[in-house]
Order: structure tokens, then C-alpha cells, then sequence
């Protein structure tokens, strides 16, 4: 045989590493959209790619900030020939292009541009002060725009992993990038179990026995990851349970991740950032936020941040934890400029008074109206489903119903399997975000249009209650 | 003290890896930004930062298509309200929509939609048919779209480096993504040294001795990267010089990592790509192409392409290298989208006969120009500096001159520190790139405005002889 062509031995950690968000089922929905037959991809949370329309106020922005016209300020003093583009549309792209003056084709610093990091930084103190007890301001130096919030979260856990005894803390079920990427690195995983019947609450209890079995087994824990509102369950930290996590990496020396993604997912609950609820205590936080969810729903441009609170210090180095950061960031040289210019405007909405506020908090409102009007009926079709019970409230983008009815030798991914095969529709397999031994789930993004999931709710019922027997 | 506050033990790959495009000597040119000082930044191939303008084109069809107008298609039949855009900027914008139904807000494929997959393969086989003796068409299967062409370069390494024994060759000078991702994946680092005196070429030689020595100490070598045109050198490789190459690859059984980022900088050269010159023969070749460089200099958006041949077989797993790339793309979802769409656009630019042919070759043709008339000034420059020289013709966007008579015990380190002080002009040193003991280089980007080169060059010739005493 050709030397060229002998089979190679490639890094084992990839090899092994899964993501079912994008795994098996989803890769079967491919194939059989390609036969002709339709599919209804609820696998992950792409609101765009079911029909949720961008928000005006981005788009006309960024179509004005990319192909800037020559007389960008003369249409806003006439507004004769703005193509009937209100003033905020025009002077928001007008300071967008005054702070980037080479415009979007130039690289920028590899943490972003300044003025979109002020702009974080004003978002979160506003969004944190009226909550919190003993306020800390967000520092612009400290924030660091990326490739979605992926980005962010594989920078942190890079850094963090290098042994692999090093332990990182993530919740069962989770979101399958932190899995992923601690099998990528070389690290082990610290399974700790959120308490499904009390609608998948953490206490002390779950946090020690997971943190005790680990360090009993040699395991160095070096951070904890916390996903609030959670993917794949939706659930809810209130400030209190945030309280335990922040005192218990206290006193373990833990960092925390919050991956805080889903902030504006709330459907009336009110969100308490990590941030906010940290206050002075000097315990290390990285927040994750982004535009692919909320009700901005930019999966496909990638932007979103990273925002640093007490780096701590790097052992046996005279590099600060934030230079190596910053080094690791430059081999990128920068994330892309579109995903940061949306950043910034999801920051910085128009304003009560604006002319586009009141468009914008319409198109915002009818999103979120939307997406639990959505929940609601498919949680209603669980209960025409013999066995299926989802706990908790509706949050983040996700509905994470419990299986208990699965006929003798079926696991969930067989389920999801026939689920699509059957009725169309693309949902993740339990397994595929982790659970509690013995337990079978799935995960559907509660996204497809109204009229699509009338039609399809009852052929999923239908399907359910001949496959698990009754 | 706070137990969260001890210092962390990080990642030692990631502690020690460099990155000095955007290392000590730019941080020190932001610092002198920030405190009112001119300055102007050479030490990275960023052209739009520097003054060059993007593509009509390009920034034309893209601001239709982040927002999209109601009436594309009647404007496109009537010409009259589509604010004076050619008919090939909205047939091209209609083509994207179509293509992308639910526009660029939705997470695509991870490896890219099939669109664009497809007309980057049209794209290869028209540059490559002509001239290959063996030709083989490229595989849209074989294509993944990446945010810039680093990315794709990562994938690759992470994939290839399994064992801190297996090495990869790289040239001396070498652009530092290289070896900053093989410190980062703990691989070992195998430089071959092209011959500076034959303005950088390679031979079979070179290759062998590197090789053979690394081999020698124990390193399983698994793969050959060629920068081809060289950055920083600016070296263009012949064919005979890439059959060499790839001969070599094939005898010991390498893959190969083609960097033709620079494929368009030629400046009258013909360029030769690897998978032309590849033919039938079954080597693994990775070809990496972006939208950062050439005439678009779209390096902001961070799209690229990687293009895939004779994909390794995979030992011990029944995935095959294509599945595991599929996989370790699929973590990051996808590249950006707007990336994408520019990535689509270099490799379908508007045709002769299309209305927007003119004035785009137009557009192409001073930028190329203009880069060879910067270069030409700067290369005329070096004549005037004792103890420069610049070895080989012109290519990609730097050059890359030998300092032969810099005082004792001062490194090119410090004397780009000095020339950014003294002149505003921030290079980066030669041994931020690698280069052979006893040698001493810098780095410029021929970027700059011909009016601010033709003022800081005097400047340059004045500071440099000063330096060096003559």
C-alpha cells in the first residue's frame, strides 16, 4: 500500500468526543430531507431556521454599516432619500462606523473593539444594579467578544484543563459543547445531578456529593459550570440557589462558568446574573452571553461575549490569567465584525422615545409571546402522552420531557429515532445531554411555527402511545 | 487568603505558546496610540485598516442580503427603485436567498452550505484544470467553510497531533499560527529551513535533513506545512518545486497543509496550487484559501474555505477522517454566515459581459497594483539601508528583509521596538516568525497608503543607519 495513504492516528480525545446536538438523529434528518421528506428540525435552538423574522433594527442597521452610502449623514439630516430608515437606524450606524472607522473589513482587537466592550459593560451594570447588594461595575478590559458564546466557553476550559485529573463541575443533563470540549482537552468531567422532580434545583447536597466523589478519586475540580435558564431542562436559578453555587466554589477555590445565554428566555420570571448576586466576594467568574438566543435569534452570525470577574492569578507565570487570555484569543486574531456589531445593538436597543423603540419592543415582544405560546401547547400534548412528564417552568428555548414509559430494550435514542422517522420531527435523545441512570428523556426546541406544531403534536401523540404501548 | 483567589495552574501548552503578530511589539504601538503617538500597523496583513477599500461588489450584494428589501425581485425586474445597483448585484443577492432560504440569520451546516460548497469547487477546477496534467475534480463533500482560513489550519493540527512524539514540519520563517497551535495541541515542532540566498526555496535537501534529524530524535513526523506564497517571505513556490514536495510527502507518508491564503498576490507569477500539481497521486492534502488576503482583504468577516484530498483512513475506529473533521467542525455549529457569503463571492466574482465586470476588475486591479507599487517603494528603500536585504521576487503582502549589521547585542526585537518609537512604524521581528541562528529580519506588511510610505520611509533609512552606525 501507498505510505501516503496508511490509515493515521488522530488525536483520541476528538475521536471519542460526541455532539449529539449535531449526532446521529440529526445527521438521518439530513438524509432524509435530501430524499424529499420534510423534517421539522427542533434538534437545536436555530429560531431563524423556522421561520422567526430578525429584528428590523438589526438588519437595517448592518445592511447601512456594511455597504456604507456616501451620504450617510446628509440622509439623516433630510431623511428625503434614506429609504424611509427612521434617524436612531441611521445615527446608530453613523456611531457604529465613527468607532470603526476601517468599517467592517479589518481586523479588530482580538477582544473587540473598545466602544462595543463600554457598551457590554453599560448592559450588564444596568441590567445588575437595581439587584444587586454590594455592586461591582462590569470593566470593559475584562470582556471579550466572540464566535457565539462557544467561543468563550472553550477559551475558559482551554486554559483551566491541564492535567487530566483536572475536574470540571457540569450539570446532568447539559449542554453537550462543555462535555465535548473537557473530553477535547483531556480533562474529566464532574457529573453533578440537578434534582429532576424538584424542577431540576441544585443545592449544597448535589453540589458536595459530586465535588466529594471526585477529589475522592484523585480528581484536581478546578471550576464549576452552571447553565441558567438551563439547556437542556429550562430550569431556573434563583438568587438564592446562585448564592450556593458563588459560597460553595468559595470555599472549594472554584471558578464558575455561567453560561447565561438564555438571560432574555424568561417568559416572566426575572433573572438574577451570576454577576449581580457575586458582588464583592472574590470568587472567579467567567459569564457567557450571545445573539443566537433571546429574541435576537442570530445563530447563523456567531457573536456573543465573555465577560471576566476576579481572574485569578497564574501559577508559576508573571502573565496574568487575562494576558494568556488574550494571547489565546489573538491566534484568532478577532471574532467576526458582523456578530460583534450585533452585539452591540442587542446591548443597546433603541430607547423609549426612539423611533424604532416602539417597532422593536413589538417584534421583541410578539418573539417571546410566541415562543412560550409554543411551550404551552406542546407541554399541553405531553400530557395526552402516556409516561412523559416535563418538570419545572418554562425557560431558555427547550422542553425536556421524562420518558418513563419506554418499551423494555428501547432506549431514547431509538425513540428520537423512530420519532423522526415517523412524524419528521428532529429531537436529541436524553443521552445525548447526559441523565440520571435508568431515566430516558428528549430534548425538543419549542420553536417549529404554531400551525406546524398543530399538525404535528397529535402524530406525535399518536406515535408516542402506540410506541410505548397503550 | 481566599481560597478562590490562589493561583490557577494553567494549560503550560497554552502558558508558553507565542503569537508575535500580535504580540509585544503591537501592544506596545496600542499603548502609544492610546497616548496620542501615530502610528502605523505593518505588522499584520489588515488592508482595510490601512485605507484599502472593499470591494463594491462584494459590500453591494452583502448589504441586500442582511436585509433583504420586500420587492428584490420586482426591483430586480424594474431596475428603477433598486437604488441605482446593477442587475447582477440583485440576481446575485436573489441567488443567496434562495439558496439560504432562511437568510443569514440561522445556523448553516457545519461544514458550510452546499451552495457555496459548490461553487468553491467550480472555482478550484477552473484555476486548476488548465494547468494540472492529472486533473481530479474537488469534492464539495470534501469542502468545510471556516471562520478565516486559521481555523481551518487548527482543525487539521488538532486532528493530526496525538502524541507529544508527533511533529510537524514547518518552514523557518514560518507564520506563528503554526507553531502557536502545534505548542498549543503539544505536538512537536519540525522546522526545514528554506534556502533565504535562492530567495527561499526548497528543495528535496532541506525537507530530507529536517526529517531525518527529527526522525532521528525520536518524532513520528506526520505532516508537511508549505505556505505558498510565503508569509512572511513572500516566496512563490514553481511546480517543480510543489512536485518535489510532494513527492517527498508521499515517500514518507505525510500529509500535507497547503496555505495558498496569498494564491491571488502574485503580482504577474502564475501560481501553481498543490491540488493541481497533485494530480491522481494519493497523498492527503489540506488546501486552505480565505477572504482575508488577495484583493479582497475582507480579514473583519473571518470566512475561508479548507478543501480536503485523499482523506487519511482513521486507525482503530470505523469513522473516517471526514466524519471525525465533520465532528470537531459541529462543536462550533458553523463559520459565520456573512464569512460565508464572502467566501461565495471571491470565488464567483461577476463575469465579462456582466454588468458589474468592469468596474469590479477595475477595483482589483488598482489594489493589486497599488500593492506592487507600495512594495516596489519599500524594496527601494532597502537599498538605501545598510546591510539590508530583501531575497526573491514579490509576493503575498509582506517583505522580509535580512538586518546584517545590527550592533552588538541588539536583536531585531529591539530594533523593531526602536523603529516603532522613533517612526511610528510597528513591524514584527524575524524571530517572532523563526529564522536561522545568527540571522536577523523584520517583518512589513506593504500596506500602507503611498502617500505615508513616501513620508516614513526617509524617516526608516534615516533611523536605520543611525542604528547601526554607518
Amino acid at each position: 500500500m501507498n505510505k501516503s495513504l496508511q490509515p493515521v492516528v488522530i488525536n483520541q480525545n476528538i475521536l471519542e468526543m460526541e455532539y449529539a446536538v449535531r449526532g446521529a438523529i440529526p445527521q438521518r434528518a439530513a438524509q432524509l430531507e435530501k430524499a424529499g421528506f420534510k423534517t421539522i428540525p427542533c434538534n437545536i435552538g436555530n429560531p431563524q431556521a423556522l421561520g422567526q423574522k430578525p429584528l428590523s433594527f438589526y438588519r437595517q442597521v448592518l445592511s447601512l454599516v456594511v455597504n456604507p452610502p456616501d451620504n450617510l449623514t446628509k440622509k439623516k439630516a433630510g431623511l428625503n432619500s434614506g429609504g424611509g430608515l427612521a434617524e436612531d437606524i441611521l445615527s446608530t450606524a453613523e456611531t457604529i462606523l465613527k468607532n470603526m472607522p476601517s468599517g467592517t473589513g479589518a481586523y479588530t482587537a482580538s477582544s473587540g473593539p473598545r466602544f462595543i466592550r463600554e457598551a457590554i459593560a453599560r448592559f450588564i451594570d444596568e441590567r445588575d444594579r437595581p439587584a444587586a447588594v454590594d455592586f461591582v461595575p462590569a470593566d470593559p478590559d475584562r470582556i471579550f467578544l466572540t464566535n457565539g458564546a462557544s467561543e468563550g466557553a472553550k477559551y475558559i476550559l482551554e486554559l483551566l484543563i491541564s492535567d487530566p485529573a483536572d475536574g470540571i463541575m457540569i450539570p446532568i443533563p447539559q449542554y453537550p459543547l462543555y462535555s465535548a470540549t473537557i473530553r477535547k482537552c483531556g480533562g474529566t468531567q464532574v457529573n453533578y445531578y440537578p434534582d429532576e422532580d424538584r424542577g431540576w434545583k441544585i443545592d449544597r447536597d448535589i453540589l458536595e456529593e459530586a465535588y466529594g466523589s471526585a477529589t475522592a478519586r484523585g480528581i484536581t475540580v478546578k471550576c464549576i459550570v452552571v447553565i441558567n435558564p438551563g439547556n437542556p431542562t429550562g430550569a431556573i436559578a434563583d438568587e438564592n440557589t446562585i448564592r450556593e453555587v458563588i459560597e460553595f466554589a468559595d470555599e472549594k477555590g472554584l471558578a464558575i462558568v455561567a453560561d447565561e445565554v438564555y438571560q432574555e428566555n424568561m417568559y416572566g420570571a426575572s433573572f438574577r446574573s451570576f454577576a449581580a448576586v457575586l458582588g464583592k466576594r472574590a470568587v472567579p467568574l467567567f459569564s457567557l452571553h450571545s445573539i443566537s438566543k433571546g429574541y435576537s435569534g442570530e445563530c447563523g452570525h456567531r457573536g456573543g461575549y465573555l465577560e471576566v470577574r476576579n481572574a485569578p492569578a497564574v501559577r508559576n507565570s508573571i502573565l496574568t490569567f487575562l494576558d494568556v487570555l488574550q494571547k489565546l484569543a489573538s491566534v484568532s486574531l478577532c471574532s467576526n465584525t458582523v456578530g460583534q456589531i450585533l452585539t452591540y445593538l442587542m446591548v443597546s436597543p433603541p430607547r423609549p422615545g426612539d423611533p424604532s423603540y416602539e417597532n422593536h419592543l413589538r417584534e421583541k415582544n410578539y418573539i417571546l409571546d410566541e415562543l412560550l405560546r409554543k411551550a404551552t401547547l406542546i407541554k399541553a400534548a405531553f400530557k395526552k402522552m402516556a409516561g412523559v412528564e416535563s418538570f419545572g417552568r418554562i425557560g431558555a428555548m427547550y422542553l425536556f420531557p421524562r420518558l418513563d414509559l419506554l418499551p423494555r430494550g428501547k432506549t431514547d435514542f431509538d425513540y428520537c429515532m423512530s420519532l423522526l422517522e415517523t412524524t419528521g420531527l428532529c429531537t436529541v435523545n436524553g443521552s445525548g445531554f447526559g441523565q440520571k441512570e435508568g431515566t430516558s428523556h428528549l430534548r425538543i426546541a419549542f420553536l417549529p411555527p404554531g400551525e406546524l406544531l398543530e399538525e404535528v403534536l397529535p402524530k406525535w401523540i399518536e406515535f408516542h402511545n402506540r410506541y410505548v404501548g397503550q
